[in-house]
């Protein structure tokens, strides 16, 4: 059983032509046991963005703190904390944050993804 | 995609003879086209516990609000809104609220775990 608290963990810079302002996070990945999927923290400022992107595998997103947007192939739709999110694999999106404090939100993804 | 709220999704009591002051809301279940895992919100009332039991498949846990301790092989380990857990499979585990404020915790499955 590992037991940790996020202060425990370094932040990385999340460093891609297509992202602005985001940190990351991982909090159980690929340095760890875990047999099938990993959670990352991921930290979005006032105005930053994840990259819009699509892959082959899911998402499961919750947002801890903040608000913004998640890009879909339908339009923006609003996000804040409590919601959560699936990106099914194959779907187009992005993370946005559009208000005024810092977004946080947790992403799960299969140890297939990246 | 699918972008929900928690406060959408229905709360239902943990009934099980070895929980007590435990409710459960699915968020990304079995009605879900969720490929490979699952997302539960778990909020345990002060004084209230999960079972303690072991399976053969992982957990990964994050607080979100609250604190307590889990059990662990190796005895009482306190949790606090940012800590998170790896439960391997075959681990024994039990999560309690010592606080007096609402415990509250996402708890991620695979789906081949119930």
């Amino acid at each position: 059983m590992i037991v940790k608290s996020v202060a425990e963990i370094p932040v990385q810079q999340v460093d891609h032509p297509e992202a602005k302002k985001v940190s990351i996070r991982w909090l159980i990945g690929e340095n760890s046991p875990a047999p099938g999927f990993w959670m990352r923290l991921f930290e979005v400022q006032p105005g930053g963005y994840t990259p819009r992107h699509q892959h082959d595998w899911e998402h499961e997103v919750y947002v801890l703190e903040g608000s913004g947007e998640v890009f879909s192939d339908t339009g923006p739709r609003p996000v804040a904390a409590g919601s959560f999110v699936l990106v099914m694999p194959g779907e187009a999106h992005q993370f946005r944050n559009t208000g005024k404090t810092p977004m946080k939100f947790l992403c799960m993804i299969p140890k297939s993804g990246k």
